[in-house]
């Protein structure tokens, strides 16, 4: 096999055969297929696209590349959930012990990512003594003794995309909706869940700006799953307004054992019970039925933050330990009384990031304390001199640029009548 | 500057700015932007197109990554013609010596090329003692004594479009009309000549297969040189059927002396009249005036074939010394009696290619032997059993798979009354 004519066959608008991606892909993997090769093809790909066969058999033969888990001896269905990513997105944390303590075991790989904020596992490592790296054996371990483990996946996984994925973020071509859904999904097919939820975030925050993108990204998701027998169904949520009221690391970890505990900002106990439920049903499990319980009632009755205790436990952190604080604050005040009509993810998350929440290099180390706490949210009244938001970093000098990229980043108005948009925009299965 | 924001300005649609060409090409040539964001630039350039501006700059800036020669103190005015290749197109040969014997100068930097056969230099090289590597002041001391020079290029001139090469040949990514365009007029520019005549060829043994091709690809390039100052025109030829009688290396050196004798192929020499005409029109000669001759004139009086003798010997070749010949020759014959009607250059260029006459990879010799002689022509008569090809090797278990390339390339018809078609189609200035 050429190199050199996938790449054309590609370029010139064709479909690519099963065995020219198996092959490129392998080749790509070993080294036999350079990264300019590569590169050359994934804009290839970006420009002209791939359709559902070739798709599927891209995420197919980056599967292939390593090992695939199998928890398929557990004793409960297994169910996971993957998130595009938006700002204030820390479902995973209340969701995952909920899901475990309504009777399904969510076996999670997640990441660190380069964003606003860290992933799942840096908000996670502000918990101390907490560590992500596990073995396949102590996250078989964890997995069966608390129904949930939430790890770093291991190089042995999908080693294609980790390539991949490092290539198109140096040759701009990340936004490539077929090669966003094979790396999504090559890495949770390899985490061998049974079921899957996609929570396919659109808005100004979000990945995906628009409802034709995202669903179009779901779809092409969705089918990938189904195609490869782990049930899948997407859910498209909106992102144009922060999810919750904290957005950091440590900040996203105190609002969601708010939530584990029965309170909690209601956007955040919404979707989580939205996802949790789905999660369950992908999995065949009904509230009601052979002890099943409703995630609401999980969230209720304290069951859902035994659980979470136990997975902080089982990962050597100690989920009643204070958790970091940014050494500096500084609190900015509402200009105008009035009805919050909109509050701009996209902001808010560069503000975030500004404060030292994420990072901008995968060496970076992020600062657990950092972040934006809003004291006021879209539909809710705010009062001139009252505080409107909260910037918390380790360095003072940070706040400047902070405040800079919240500017125009909330509407006040005195007179609005809010218009509540949903959360849940739609459903794809 | 950012180089993932030049590739998504290209890669969405964008023109790239005069600073983003500049930038990207200087990075690209001192190595800080890499081989991979590169060939996906290329891939974005190839499938959305660049405009004049972008071409013009494109060329420019890979220009300016190195030296430009400069002529212009020479007693005559320079010219110079590229070829954008076909089958059997030896035509730089018996060109250059005459057009200095008209009365201008040819300062032509040339290439070994990957095809069907060698390029100009593996050409010449097959004549003993000839040397193609001449240091600037040796070129200039060559020109100035003989009225040309055909030598390599030295790795000082455009060595951003040396390094792109490269990467576009391993990517897919040659086959771009823009970066094709920039890419002959940089080195073209960068040899310093004050006039250019290109051939553009198209058919079946050219790179460009149509003539709507070769148009745009012609007119990019003639935009390019006028753009710089070099007026520059371009001729459209047909490369549907080989030039000439004789197809490899010393077969054309051979062929090309004929011509300079006053003899050869008439489509060889129709062409090398017709390029030399617009050589020194574009110089500003006018033949008759201040004792410019006439290319025909010159071909006929012996005159070029004293140039071409003092060319050779001043670059140490022996232009009386016996050319190389191939070990090996093997006769096919015409299977039919009737009117040749059709001759397919680029089976023929498989062909020579087969027998040893071209080479797959940069680092393989050339047999300067090997090729094909074609005893008959399009339009011209043929008798069952009477030789239709010699194939030249210097292994006889090459002519099987020549002789394979070549079935079907004559098409010989006992009644067809032949149509020939124009070897010059179109001229654009």
């Amino acid at each position: 096999m050429d190199v050199i004519e996938v790449i054309r066959a590609k370029r010139d608008g064709g479909e690519l055969t099963p065995e020219q991606i198996d092959w490129v892909i392998d080749a790509y993997t070993r080294g036999r297929v350079a990264e300019e090769q590569m590169s050359a093809l994934a804009m290839a790909v970006f420009l002209r696209g791939m359709n559902r066969a070739e798709v599927s058999r891209w995420t197919e033969a980056m599967l292939a590349s390593g090992d695939r888990l199998d928890f398929s001896d557990l004793d409960r269905p297994t169910t996971d959930k993957h998130s595009t990513g938006g700002v204030g997105d820390k479902i995973t944390l209340p969701l995952t012990p909920t899901v475990a303590a309504c009777g399904a075991a969510v076996p999670q790989l997640s990441g660190r990512g380069l964003g606003h904020t860290g992933g799942t596992l840096d908000k996670l490592e502000s918990i101390p003594g907490w560590r992500a790296s596990l073995s396949t054996e102590e996250m078989r371990g964890v997995l069966d003794a608390t129904g949930g483990v939430i790890c770093a996946a291991g190089t042995g996984l999908a080693p294609a995309d980790r390539k991949l994925y490092a290539l198109r973020d140096v040759t701009g071509t990340v936004e490539s909706i077929p090669l966003i859904a094979a790396s999504i999904m090559s890495k949770k097919l390899a985490e061998g869940t049974g079921a899957l939820v996609l929570d396919v975030k659109v808005g100004s925050g979000a990945f995906m700006k628009d409802v034709a993108s995202a669903r179009e990204l779901a779809r092409t998701m969705v089918d990938i799953g189904n195609d490869h027998g782990v049930r899948t169904v997407a859910l498209l949520t909106d992102m144009a307004t922060p999810l919750g009221r904290q957005v950091g690391n440590a900040l996203e970890v105190a609002e969601s054992v708010e939530v584990l505990s029965g309170g909690g900002p209601a956007d955040v106990v919404e979707l989580t019970v939205a996802l949790a439920r789905e999660m369950l049903a992908a999995a065949g499990l009904a509230p009601g039925e052979n002890g099943v319980k409703d995630p609401a009632e999980a969230l209720r009755d304290g069951s859902a933050l035994e659980s979470w205790k136990r997975l902080i436990r089982a990962q050597g952190g100690d989920p009643d330990a204070p958790l970091p604080v940014a050494a500096e604050r500084r609190v900015v005040l509402a200009p105008a009384t009035g009805t919050v009509t909109r509050l701009d993810a996209y902001r808010v998350g560069l503000a975030a990031w500004r404060l030292g929440a994420g990072r901008a290099r995968k060496e970076d180390a992020v600062s657990f304390g950092a972040g934006v706490t809003l004291h006021a949210k879209p539909g809710e009244e705010v009062q001139a001199g009252e505080p409107l938001f909260t910037l918390h970093a380790d360095e003072a000098e940070r706040f400047e640029r902070a405040a800079q990229a919240l500017e125009g980043a909330f509407e006040i108005d005195p007179d609005a009548l809010y218009e509540a948009s949903p959360l849940v925009i739609d459903r794809i299965a």
